[in-house]
């Protein structure tokens, strides 16, 4: 038996969720590395040590391999967020410990941030609104965020009036961060999540009065 | 001679450059109206009031002539931005002026930036980096305003460190607030540059503790 067919024969006895996840780490790798168009299913056969036909049959067509990664990917990110927000502290380091998980995420898994907000976007159709409604879900979170802060403080209606399209704002500045790191890698996660406290919960008066937020 | 025989030997009459501002006007609603891949140039045509053949002439191929709507539109939004921005005022005050230029373009030339900020994006390539450009462009001028002020404040190491980045994320802001404005689009200019104004120069405080950033 040559090597290859060792290989596919030793992969064949590995259960379907592990060889899934085989596939869908290749799959971001290869969308991240070429775009969605570009990238090819003998690069992503390769890169997962799995066949063609068992990728097709496991996940379907190319379509349906972006789908899945994107899918998994803003689920993954979700996730880290979610888990790295702490509840029970001050609304600002509730913000502060989910962008730190949110920047932790992008650092630790830049394939799936290119492939969630550069290849979905490019690609557009279903795609992109799988990408808009992953920035809704931040939206929203922001959005309570803000709006039960206000509320405690008895600014509620100004909140209920403007919480949400600074919320937006808030989510495209740390994309726009998110994407602005890509060039300048040598930051850390910590370092992007302090700018963005800066810039959104002490506007810009850190830069021009030294005043700074720090996490309490 | 028919109608529309009339009517070619009629525009047959005009300068170029006014059929030519007429046959981009046309493209840039068609273009934000179907997206690019869905535009067809016998629509471009109908609504411009300019023969196919003229305007392939005149501004080439549907891939030329897209690229010719979102270089216009750029130059159009920057020189907006900066004839809105007064220079002589205070650093608060020079973004403010600038964010009310910004929104005060997109209110009024709304097909412009759905062709800029989604049609050139979704299509990617060349006339993505266009975008790319124009966005470099807005960073280095909120670039510029930041280290200015922070440098007149004492804080030039600091504002040097991390205005760039800051920058980006405030032009992140302001781009996705002006998306989530196109579901909202009930609000004025002045509104939104408000917004941006309290997120990013008081920061949340307004909606927490009360303070409320004003032109002054």
């Amino acid at each position: 038996m040559t090597e290859s067919g060792q290989q596919a024969e030793k992969s064949k006895r590995l259960p379907r969720a592990v060889r899934e996840k085989q596939i869908l780490d290749a799959a971001v790798t290869v969308f991240a590395r070429h775009g969605y168009h570009p990238a090819s299913m003998d690069e992503v056969s390769e890169v997962a040590g799995v066949s063609k036909p068992m990728i097709y049959s496991y996940l379907g067509s190319k379509e349906d391999l972006f789908l899945h990664c994107i899918r998994r990917e803003a689920n993954r990110l979700i996730d880290a967020v979610q888990t790295g927000i702490d509840a029970d502290v001050a609304a600002d380091m509730q913000l502060w410990t989910g962008l730190r998980a949110f920047y932790g995420f992008v650092a630790e898994h830049r394939a799936s941030w290119t492939v969630l907000h550069q290849q979905a976007l490019a690609v557009g159709g279903k795609f992109a609104s799988e990408i808009t409604a992953l920035r809704s879900h931040a939206i929203e979170m922001v959005t309570k965020l803000v709006v039960s802060e206000g509320s405690r403080k008895g600014l509620g209606e100004q909140a209920e009036f403007s919480g949400e399209g600074m919320a937006a704002a808030l989510v495209g500045a740390a994309e726009a961060l998110a994407d602005w790191w890509l060039d300048h890698p040598d930051l850390s996660p910590g370092v992007l999540a302090s700018w963005l406290m800066n810039l959104t919960w002490l506007g810009f008066n850190d830069l021009v009065e030294g005043q700074v937020w720090r996490p309490s």
